[in-house]
């Protein structure tokens, strides 16, 4: 359907701003206008002239925005599954680093790969999400730490747009990891700001993101890589707090930092700062629960300083290898606290906030026509269930 | 196919009895004889009688036996999305029950069904298995709690079984909770026992299971039915030590049982008897993790002693609304600890043996031919991932 249409006998999810949690609509009309949403409301309500409309009908089955998967790591190759299983088997981390396994093994995968192959490893992860009705997916480059290959995955993240109806939204995180054999400062300097450069140029960065961590990078070599995006009109986000508080949360609100993304061990300040920044929270239970990470994220200081939380697979193959946005939402709530209402809003409104989005996330007059509709009565079944996927259908675009 | 043919191109993962963890041969030839194996190996060792007969290529994926399903509630009504949603609210226990939530929600609604709309919704869940790799699904009564629906339940399990291709494994769960009104004794005698009598005199019941737990019914109630269960020939098994340690496990060892499920507050004496008794230890990390649960079951006493360990879904509408078996694998591994080798024994080898059958679980002469085709090099892989599902192709009792 390209033209007008209206979707008809549907409980509707509107996670409209400021609706009340789920903004439910019992029996809902939705019309869409093309590849936009033109109105949305009680069935009751629905103005005369588009009543008239072709109709689709779901039978009663719930509505929700599409879903949005706002951190991820899915361009990538080679897995990590070997090393995954000499750490059950009792090997040590130098071990596993002897036998050539961590991060980079993927960095020696990924540049070894190249776009088309990057593409058709990434492809079945792109339909995994699909498959959940996910149609809008962040991707981070960082598995290159070289020019070229920073490159190379952004254009691989940019061929995954045009290879399927959803939108890519690419982070340029060059600043991953450091290259054995270099130092930060160095790197940063030498690689991760020329790769930006050049990655800018040829249109391929959407925003600017970093790791602020101990074994990454500290919070004045991230402040340089910040301050050059900034110069460059791009906007930022950081993997800040995720296994020790080094500031980094602190760092990303004070340049208004679209997401700080993990923040396991972000304090009262830390939320209070994001809140005056208005930059969303990524909490990534994915990784928690791979890592054994005890420390949960500050939930309810998030609450108390109205600093909007979303939720992400992290899929990535060393420390969140899921494929399921879905499951994100129940660990959500299960691992987090957080509740249905709250997992919901983070997977569509949240998430889109945290890419920079207006134009997606609610069902909502304007909003871009992207829906799932699942086989279920409430929508705390999305988050109930687990390793299940409920959905019936997905209009990307407009398109059914 | 139904006659005879070879499968080739695999990397097969035999899990045969006594093999190296994996049992992996790396270029296999598999040959089959109508529903079962007739030989297995090395392609280069592959007799010249069998060399040709028609074959099937997988251009190099791995093959397992069938996963099996060992433990599931999947006959019920109804879902508890909105108890789920109230906890994470803050609802106390005692305001869930007021609003009709817990076990009880879930027998009214299944006393309220009927078999036809029992078997329409176990239906998805069992599809759900099929997508990936299950060939035999253990299902439990326990929802009726009288005499009619106990059958009820067992009947449309039953019919389960005819509606797919699948192995369908019934367990009378007469003793899971006590009715309100009612004391644990009175129970088992005016309604339990009977409906056991009832249900095997129908052909109903593979095995018989209790909940042996302070919430439940305590060892002398359980020892009744599992009494009355020997004096029908029927094999048993029981939830044990779930919550608290109640002697449940040496009981299900007294009894030979077949498995002992859950036994998180298992010691290593428990361990010591399931070994003496050859019972199975089915672990069930999905309840673990629904529950917050933090004592996790003795894996190391466990492996010691050489208890046999399972994996399955414990698929329910309450503690555990898990709906994929390779998820339990996961969270075996992430959660227990249990190496990618165990776990994938624990959902094939060992997972037969739970339920006393002898004729599947791994890939040798003789077995059934229930084989999953994955995509995926390393049967690691199988654990590693999570929330995705990497089946290609699944060959039921030789039918592609
Ligand atoms: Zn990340
Ligand atoms: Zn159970």
């Amino acid at each position: 359907m390209s033209a007008r249409v209206l979707i008809t006998e549907v409980r509707a999810a509107t996670m409209a701003v400021g609706a009340a949690t789920y903004g439910l609509i019992p029996d809902a009309a939705i019309a869409l206008d093309g590849d936009r949403i033109l109105w949305v409301g009680p069935r009751a309500d629905c103005p005369g002239e588009l009543a008239t409309l072709p109709r689709h009908s779901f039978d009663g089955r719930l509505v929700t925005p599409a879903l949005i998967d706002c951190h991820t790591h899915i361009v990538h190759a080679g897995h990590r599954a070997r090393e995954f299983e000499m750490r059950l088997e009792g090997a040590s981390y130098e071990e596993i680093a002897r036998a050539g396994g961590g991060i980079i093994s993927t960095v020696s995968a990924t540049r070894a790969a190249g776009e088309v192959s990057l593409v058709s490893a990434a492809l079945p992860r792109v339909d995994a999400l699909i498959a959940e009705g996910v149609s809008t997916i962040e991707i981070k480059s960082g598995y290159g730490l070289d020019i070229d290959t920073e490159m190379t995955m952004l254009r691989a993240a940019r061929a995954l747009g045009r290879a399927r109806p959803v939108t890519i939204v690419t982070s340029f995180l060059g600043a991953h990891a450091v290259p054995s054999g270099m130092d930060g400062d160095s790197y940063v300097d030498d690689i991760c700001l020329p790769a930006l450069d050049a990655a800018q140029a040829e249109g391929l960065v959407d925003a600017v993101d970093g790791f602020c961590e101990g074994i990454a990078f500290n919070p004045s070599q991230i402040a340089r890589v910040f301050g050059h995006a900034r110069a460059l009109g791009l906007p930022v986000k950081l993997h800040a707090e995720q296994l020790s508080h080094t500031g980094g949360t602190q760092l990303a609100a004070r340049y208004g930092a679209l997401s700080a993304d993990h923040i396991e061990y972000a304090a009262e300040a830390d939320a209070a700062a994001l809140a005056r920044s208005g930059t969303t929270a990524v909490l990534l239970p994915g990784a928690f629960y791979t890592l054994h990470e005890t420390q949960k994220p500050p939930v309810d200081s998030l609450r108390r300083h109205g600093v909007p939380m979303a939720l992400a697979t992290d899929w990535n193959p060393g420390s969140s290898p899921m494929g399921s946005l879905l499951l994100a939402m129940n660990m959500g709530c299960t691992l987090f606290g957080l509740t249905p209402a709250e997992a919901l809003a983070a997977t569509t409104r949240n998430a889109a906030r945290a890419l920079g989005l207006t134009d997606r996330g609610s069902i909502a007059p304007g909003q871009r026509a992207d829906l799932a509709i699942w086989d279920v009565e409430d929508p705390a079944e999305l988050s109930y269930r687990f390793g299940v996927n409920p959905l019936h259908a997905r209009i990307y675009g407009g398109v059914l």
